[in-house]
């Protein structure tokens, strides 16, 4: 637009690549923040850069956090025979709303699919592999019910060593359905009714 | 929810109080920025932070600058004798987006409202009053067509000394619409036949 209106101009160009804001809400939202400058606008800035600075994935389970470990991981009330396989950190923190899950997780940050080209080592297949053997009995794939969440099931099913149970999110889960859209209810229901592979 | 993740819950808090953003679109936005670090996330902290830092209202007319006379201010091509008075920044850039205008502005922050107690002095009108006197010839009332813009505009045309013409735009803005929602072809539709108070 005008020369003095860079900064705001730049920070509008960025909120709009925020997933749900577009370049409409994108100004309404700039505006906003500068209304609430004090109240808003200096603490999310704050926010953010600490975010950036110190939030990294858990070298465990691929959860965010400050630590080398997460909080879940390094929390032993937590029981370490169970792992549960999510697809994303959206997934875990829908599963964590549910209370109804005290094991650990692994966060895969994808899918297994042969045209994007990610494959076993981008969703740490391998360290999950690992961790397994050591004292984990039951892993559970609560994964989307498409093609891609189920062929990535099934070769998590297939790489567990003899007497670790894989097992899946059941009933409750809808066709096509995403954990992050359902209601903590569901979740828990659907966890209570796991079913083997 | 769990210690290690404070900052991104805070994050999130922070993101959901955005217009246009709820606690699930809070927490995607917050999830796709840590994904995009350094691309996003970072740039965003810093905008913010030299928003916060540096962008104020323009002394003269309450647009929004790193300077304290604006731009459209500062422009000596900007005709002087035209003042165009809106309701908020977002209707000042709907303006220039519309390219149709070639004046100045006075932003008023609001509304005349009795009973949130929004009088002349909050919408900086002494302020505008003065500047009138020095040259001015038309002021463009472009305020909504609800209760309390259209008793603003018809207070501002009262206030203006004798000579000074007193315009609202006309043709194309529907009743009760907001110009920041219009298309630019609209605006310089309505602006072209503008007509006397
Ligand atoms: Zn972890
Ligand atoms: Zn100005």
């Amino acid at each position: 637009m005008t020369r003095g209106q860079e900064p705001i101009e730049k920070l509008i160009e960025l909120l709009a690549r925020l997933p749900g804001l577009g370049p409409r809400s994108a100004r309404r939202a700039a505006l906003h923040l500068v209304r609430k400058r004090d109240l808003l606008l200096a603490p999310l800035a704050e926010a953010m850069a600490e975010v950036a600075r110190s939030v990294r994935p858990c070298l465990e389970c691929g959860n965010l956090s400050t630590a080398e470990r997460c909080a879940i991981c390094a929390d032993p009330r937590r029981d370490a025979a169970q792992i549960c396989v999510v697809q994303d950190v959206a997934d875990l923190w829908a599963m964590e709303r549910s209370s109804a899950y005290r094991g650990r997780y692994h966060v895969l940050g994808g899918l297994l699919n042969a045209l994007d080209g990610t494959g076993p080592e981008e969703l740490g297949l391998p360290r999950l592999a690992e961790r397994v053997r050591e004292g984990v009995s039951e892993v559970i794939l609560a994964l989307p019910a498409t093609i891609d969440g189920q062929t990535t099931a099934h070769y998590v099913a297939d790489i567990l060593p003899e007497g670790v149970q894989a097992t899946s999110l059941a009933q409750g889960v809808p066709v096509g359905g995403e954990l992050d859209f359902l209601d903590d209810g569901t979740i828990g229901a659907a966890l209570r009714a796991r079913r083997s592979l």
